[in-house]
């Protein structure tokens, strides 16, 4: 079973994926206004029975970024081996993983355009797998971490390049853009170790493979990631982990190869799904 | 008049703030349950009315977090000229603003200790002015930025130093420890260009005076972050903009001084008021 929000009849829902259409969930929910409101509560593996045996509800619908009121989402930057030699600094593999947060109002939907905005036109792509936290925790151990993931779902980290370098420390403001990445379809519920350690991801533009690398790569994985991040911070159900791209964004050719109007990326990820955007420039 | 978020006989209120004790108005506007929610729905200036005439409820409190559910908390970095030099890379001021998210997870409530955890004990101070913004906007030119501008606080903006630098980018994983800084003690609402105008921020740590600064010595104004930070995201209301903070903070000492568990930091503005925070280590 799939998972995910969306638009129909200009009215926001969640519900259960199929190939016919989607089983609206939220009418039958009220108490929970959306996906992450039921993450929240720890109730995600309560949907299954929910969308036992219902009909479809709507064919026509158009995806929402998956979780749209996600209040932390946290990225982890250079997270495979080439990645750091990317940047050419000389630098050794680093002791820590970087991370930044981005906000959910940079995100759109699966089917949805990537916003390019007048003011500056390096917008690039970066495939990612993200995971949903489900079980609260502080100090987690490595051993425990993947008992704290509730789902998995995938990210285009639609980055501004020119503006991530804009300060001396953080990318801020190259990644929170308006609508500049995408995170989705949907959510697939994370069961078993295998979806995260067997998991590929393939980065197309108009079909030409950009990136392809395989996640038991991480410099970071992602039982470290977890346990990191909670040594800080306490973990809550809804957090999302988006856990590193692989080599080959557009920014890394010589000369870059950024997106433009028209393009279609498709992030496809074996254990998840296709997380496919066109682009367009942004309607003033 | 003054707004708070507290806690009395262990349920959450928000109110407005006199010599004599809360009047809580949350349980006359059950359909916001915060002050968040106040603010996002751009009725924040209706309070007033609300609190006219209305007797104490609550001489006994806690103060909170005075947003405690703000969604994007976004803070200025490096923002005052000898703070750019205090980091002895001979760099010039920089053209662009640095700028990175805080989750409200990290903030405590005035008169509440800041915690210092067992990992690292570099806890350091920084105080600043903190703008809540009221009305939502994008590429908001510098002439209307005080326009969109609803209610003041103060920020010790505490941070983990040696975790600030673990990465190559970004300082997320300093900035974002558990209750490591504090917001509050209330909101005063925006209604007089003076208040940021003509506002002193002065840090003291056990009386002793270490940061001493006026806003009109900003690298970048308010005015330049709230059109800059609105040319890449939209500003909601609710929105929270940390502005900077200037020299003084414990790291910058040779050798660095940090807080330790007694002690106690005052962050004093005279337009707003003084955000008074003591210091324990955590309890495990």
């Amino acid at each position: 079973m799939k998972y995910a929000s969306y638009i129909a009849h200009g009215q926001p829902y969640y519900g259960a994926v199929t190939d016919a259409g989607m089983i609206a969930l939220s009418p039958d929910l009220p108490q929970w206004r959306t996906l992450h409101e039921v993450i929240a509560a720890g109730t995600f593996d309560r949907l299954a029975e929910v969308a036992k045996d219902k009909p479809v509800t709507h064919t026509t619908f158009t995806y929402d970024m998956v979780l749209p009121d996600a209040r932390r989402i946290l990225c982890v930057g250079v997270n495979f081996p080439d990645r750091n030699a990317e940047y050419k600094d000389g630098s050794e593999t680093p002791k820590y993983m970087s991370l930044f947060p981005r906000f959910a109002s940079g995100f759109t939907g699966h089917d949805q355009p990537l916003i390019r905005p007048p003011e500056n036109h390096t917008l690039d792509y970066e495939g990612e797998v993200a995971v949903v936290i489900g079980k609260a925790g502080r100090r987690i151990a490595q051993a425990d971490a993947y008992d704290h993931i509730a789902a998995l779902t995938i990210c285009n980290e639609g980055t501004i390049r020119d503006w991530v370098r804009h300060a001396k420390f953080n990318v801020t403001q190259g990644k929170n853009w308006d609508r500049s990445a995408a995170m989705g379809p949907w959510l697939v519920p994370f069961t078993d170790a295998s979806q995260l350690d067997d998991a590929r991801i393939v980065t197309r533009v108009n079909g030409e493979v950009r990136q392809d690398d395989t996640l038991d790569r991480m410099m970071h994985p992602i039982r470290r990631q977890i346990e990191y991040i909670s040594t800080f911070m306490t973990l809550q159900p809804g957090d999302v982990i988006v856990t590193g791209t692989p080599t080959g964004a557009g920014a890394r050719f010589d000369p870059p190869r950024y997106l433009a109007p028209g393009d279609l990326v498709e992030v496809e990820v074996n254990t998840i799904g296709t997380l496919r955007n066109t682009v367009a420039d942004e309607v003033l």
